[in-house]
């Protein structure tokens, strides 16, 4: 069945047909199609233009339909072009010509934005649950392990140790900007184009707040023009997941080197790792590597749907049709990637003996610069100095602790008895007590407001 | 001068040099920079590292310097690797050591981190003011030719009237989308990174919530690796940079579309046009289709800072210097385009022959069917009948409009006497009466929302 | 089954296997894949790990596998992981353990990167026909129109006339070099991974040029590290297509143009086109909507797989398995568009009256100059006079060649009477007869060319 | 001056004037544009429009700018719209009117497009110096390191042990890959613009193959329309340089990890790495995050071009200017990145020690299982039981080769005296002897391999 073909002649070409065809992947819409549906049925009710019993009849199969489609027992034809006309040709098979009076005032532009925009509202919170599982994941781990320090690199460099704690929580924070955009974009996607016809509006009479409150949206559009034609709803879904994405992609990556055997921090659970088929010993962090790689597609996603947007003229384009995979993507990869995530966090284990034999000296420089600036040093010139220290140790091949005394007064003669406790990471660690420091107290602060934070979000839910 | 060449043995190499010093593009930011090193200052004589005398020296200078950059007398020296050592290398020059106590419990990556934040916090409102100046002009456009029907277009085919009152506030209602986008992004923005250190936090005492304050920033960062890593907010701005730019290119595809001989809407003032060095008769709408070519390195902006970003894994890397270069250009090419955007749309003029000439009959179709369905026709059957009278207009190349009676009663007999009244533009037009709809009551009452959105924005401004 | 699973003592999480498992796209490689192995296993018959009878067992069954993957009668398990696992697994069912040998000194590391390219290999042929057939097209509209004069554009302004032909042929070009690009891919595509095992080569006794040529390919790989991990292959054949999808971007904006009721040069047949489900009257070219906006899909799919291939750092890492998504998804997309727009051209129809009076007399501007320039007057200087009577002309609202010869010699003495043989628009056309010029010898010129391309492109088929 | 403003009225306002203006980055095309004028110069001589007289006054003064631009005399003026405008300006300060003969029968349109693509042949043989330049340092470290053995890794785990020289040789293969695509690149971009005039081909009666050949190019453009607007050769260009940079994150992203701290194979020489302004031991290998982190400018500048060309309708249109940033930063990065690498690798130090200490005893589990295939085991058989005994080891916190055979026979008795010989990791690499094996003599064969393609290269230039 097509909606369109009173004025053609000629048969579509099949590879035109297949080509213009959207059901394979606009089928995902159907409960949300049937939705905006039955409101419509309703208006057209309130507007005369149904009568009590037709909108009735109509409505009744309309839910129907909706079971026929969540038992899977809905049976799609070679000829439904999109879900909007599979529905409406099974609601003929169903009642006759009665269905034909539904479409009054209302064009698939309008329809499908409507049916698009109410999937995501659908989705945007099962998709916020994983986020905030795995912020409860991290924070669990920072819990955990608030006295184990690690190396603090920059430029994949040891710099300064820090508390693995929090290591943790710095991606609990990236997750939170990702969730307070996301609850953004919620709010900009819950207005309603229903009502805007195919691009002018609708010459039915219709209430389209109390519409769009029915349909759970926020507010009805203001322009019928942009209405149809507007997708910053899906181009800022996926620019949010992409961003989602580089933050776990940054997760990711400090997993994959925590997992090397170089640096031996993590082992991962058998459960969230794989193996190799030719190499007997091997256990690899697939897992984190997909998250990382799947990144690219993300990226992907959202530099084609823009490039799709460019330049598009007129109110509708069927260009606007390339919008639904990359979103239905973009959802689909975070609720696959977040949860394995989440439970390969959970479950890996942490080999402390690699992580204590790995804090190199060299990470006290900065504390020794510190001891110079105490002893009325200007912080460039104990930067200096302590750097030529690190040279002479260098040269003999050795830490910066392993440097004694003496060596160190060559260098300068204010380096004195006291300087063995600069030599102390767990002191270096807790030196750093301002708001967002590594030190213990710090970082236990942090966990508060963290905590905080799942709290107001177990609230939004 | 170099701030870190204690432990090095050999020169850099020029090669090496000139690659990784970023003074070419960073420059922008001397006057945040100095900002932040004042405050700076204050917190170290809070601390007890600078002594009032001291810090007041500090500051005094720092003021200079900052006059000298606003004069442009500042001399950058070839060893200037980047604006914090500029800074403090012109400081050394007229402080002496002093100036080595500066950089005290401070690192280029939360400095550079913060200097950004301040810059994009000072620009965001002089992109503002530009974007709500565009709308202004879009408003004025619609009050103005609020009588004027054009065809409106789907798939750039016509396909039904419509003001071009609507048309105009159609782009006002996106552009108020990436207001809001780019108010909520400058929150995200005003959280300050100062006092994180290279990466772990810093060791002076510091109450960050005051020197966030003092700084213009809303909240200090909750986590030292988040901060000096977090480039969120920059590619947020990119992000809505390129989704404004969108916007435009769609604006511009329209005008440029109006401008041609065939469409003949619109001409250009000669202000805003450019002509051809061989064809002497050529007017050429180049600004927009700037406007619409610059929305392709908008794309690539965002597409490259995002891919830069992906799986980098600690705290800070020096692929994160690739962040500005991308900003800037996306600021300073939106704050070249609007302002000749919004010239070129108060300049131009109108053809209103050409436009009444191109209103063709076959817009009427759905007003014919809405005609059946008045009759009790259900919808569907009513767009077939409407369909055949089309196809056999088409037959005798005619528009609908000029079929006779009797023709369209060969397709219906519900057709009668009363059809003439259909075919009126204005008619059509005004049935539009929803929200969002075309009909002159409806555009009269989103002039008004339009107008009380552009006072909020003064509001908030 | 797993390939991998001895050293392991816990089972895949389910989420895990989900995400890690790729049967739901590399099953494409399946006929690939079985002619890998016989290949292999040939090789560890000469190397003495099968002996004759076991290679023929396995040979035998390999293709009884084959068979079932062509007839659809392959039944998948939920523990396939991949094409290679499947494959190995039903091969086990039908011989036992003998099956087991075939994994010997090879890894799937070196047999996804052959499967892959020996996919590519067979798939680029069909894609080269379906683009020549395009170019087939093009040509005989060429030939068709080679009478018929449209207005050329610059800035979508009129700006010279030219021969449809001439725009016909200028599609015809870029396809060309489309397909060169192709075919040096080809030539890279058809280097064997084969025997590189895991990352460091094979340690079967094998002669990998033999193996090569047996299997289709020019060369060995030169290096394993690189062999594993190339997929310079796969991007670039996503580069061309995304590069081939620009062009048929611009060829689909020109149509999508042409078939405006403003323009009205070109009706689409109804076989390519679709219609609206509210307006009857509309017929609307999708076809060529979908060309234009899947090219940001094809944009998106060569982004995002740069993107993965970013910073990755050993020989395979598991992001590598995000190159297939694309690749399939490019090369489908590009065989659904290729046969859709060559029977759209095939079958539109021109509306020659229209284009008649669409040429506007201002393109003669040129001629006019040159006119002038022929009596003496330097190009720059008649560039100007022709500009003033352009400005004289467009204020009474008239084109140039309305203009009387005494309001052309206000502008200039050079004009005669001998002026009115400049506005013809066939002379105007023939006069650009070199190379490449839409003069209509020009243009019969071209066809030759285009027909001696095609010819040889016939020949490397 | 303009080139253009004979038939304005108005003055072009400063806003859109300097939107519109591109001589501050199409000035690097100044000697192109001056070497293109003379050759049309002689053109016009042919064709009777300049005496003998006029050519060579107009020549000798073209010839006399050039120089200017070289020694930096060349005065730019607010008013030169682009270089061409520039250039005929200062041809008309020096000759008078004589200079406004020049652009007879050419255009604005096919001069970029001839003066571009000229740029591009004559940067092209540098960019292919410097590329061969560190595919020459990689073979001499190849050579160099031919006896050291390194961890091989998959999934950032180790997996095989393997020669450095064999690590280095794989970056070499890349490279020539990217130096292939540039000389076909090269061929693509040697056709001929000139004589395309705006859109339609010259009027000027012209040997354009003559022409071609003149200016070093293989042939001219078959089509006016095709030739002013085809960019492929820029995008090609991009995608060149884009691939090129993915292959240099992948070596960069191996340095980095090779120089921490944890792996410690390697150290970067003082020239060729920075320090921390805070953190006075730091010595960090920015050159190679550049590196990297600029692969995502890189990808940014194709996107955007790509982007830009999308959809763009007709000959020439203004977003075409868009194409010369990128490829100017494509190729200034490269020039950038290329010298310094080399320099880098062939400065750093290897930290022999190191290196043995990480040949981890599990790296010879693949050994382990030809051993047992060896003993007439199925592979996949014996890949499970030598998992097995990883799993034996790892619970005992052992490498494989810390077992002793007992515990290896309980696991399987075919296990043996003769077993010890497998754990030798020179014996190991000494296995893989097919081409492209890490084996030193398929290593050395595989120097005499690039050896001879660098010859050819040389051939080449």
């Amino acid at each position: 069945m097509k909606l369109w073909d009173g004025r053609f002649s000629t048969e579509t070409a099949k590879s035109a047909w297949d080509l213009n065809a959207s059901i394979a992947f606009d089928q995902r819409l159907a409960l949300q199609d049937i939705r905006g549906s039955i409101a419509w049925a309703n208006v057209l009710n309130s507007a005369g233009v149904l009568s009590v019993s037709e909108v009735e009849k109509i409505n009744h199969t309309l839910k129907t339909i909706a079971k026929e489609f969540k038992t899977n027992d809905f049976d799609f034809k070679e000829t439904d072009e999109d879900i909007h006309t599979a529905v409406e040709r099974r609601l003929g098979e169903l009642i006759g010509d009665l269905a034909g009076k539904l479409h009054t005032g209302r064009s698939r532009n309008d329809q499908v934005a409507t049916d698009f925009r109410l999937w995501l509202l659908d989705h945007i919170p099962i998709l916020f649950e994983k986020l905030t599982e795995l912020q409860v994941v991290l924070v669990k781990k920072a819990e955990l392990d608030i006295d184990l320090i690690i190396p603090g690199y920059t430029h994949l460099q040891q710099a300064q140790p820090i508390l693995l704690s929090h290591w943790w929580l710095s991606h609990f924070w990236s997750l939170s900007r990702d969730i307070e955009r996301l609850l953004q974009i919620k709010e900009r996607t819950a207005v309603m184009p229903l009502g805007s016809g195919a691009l002018a509006g609708t010459t039915i009479d219709v209430d389209r707040e109390d519409l769009a409150k029915e349909l759970g949206f926020d507010f009805p559009s203001q322009n019928s023009l942009d209405a149809v034609s507007d997708r910053d709803f899906a181009v800022e879904f996926l620019f949010f997941a992409t961003l989602t994405s580089v933050h776990l992609s940054k997760l990711a990556e400090g997993i994959i080197l925590f997992s090397s055997q170089e640096f031996g921090f993590i082992e991962l659970s058998d459960a969230f790792s794989t193996g190799s088929s030719l190499l007997p010993q091997k256990k690899n962090p697939d897992v984190f590597e997909l998250a990382r790689g799947k990144t690219g597609k993300m990226i992907g996603n959202l530099t084609g749907l823009l490039a799709t947007l460019k330049a598009l003229p007129s109110a509708y384009d069927k260009d606007l049709q390339e919008d639904k995979v990359p979103v239905f993507n973009a959802f689909d990869t975070l609720m696959s990637l977040l949860p394995v995530i989440s439970g390969a966090l959970e479950t890996l284990s942490l080999n402390h003996e690699k992580i204590k034999a790995s804090l190199g000296g060299n990470m006290m420089a900065v504390s020794l610069a510190d001891y110079l600036v105490k002893k009325g040093i200007p912080f460039r010139e104990a930067h200096k100095l302590v750097g030529e220290a690190v040279k002479i140790a260098n040269n003999k091949e050795l830490d910066l602790n392993e440097l004694s005394l003496a060596e160190f007064r060559e260098v300068s003669k204010e380096f004195d008895s006291d300087l063995s406790d600069v030599f102390d990471f767990e002191k270096a660690v807790s030196q750093s007590t301002a708001i967002g420091g590594t030190a213990p107290l710090a970082v236990q602060n942090q966990i508060v407001s963290a905590k905080k934070k799942l709290q107001e979000a177990l609230h939004i839910k």
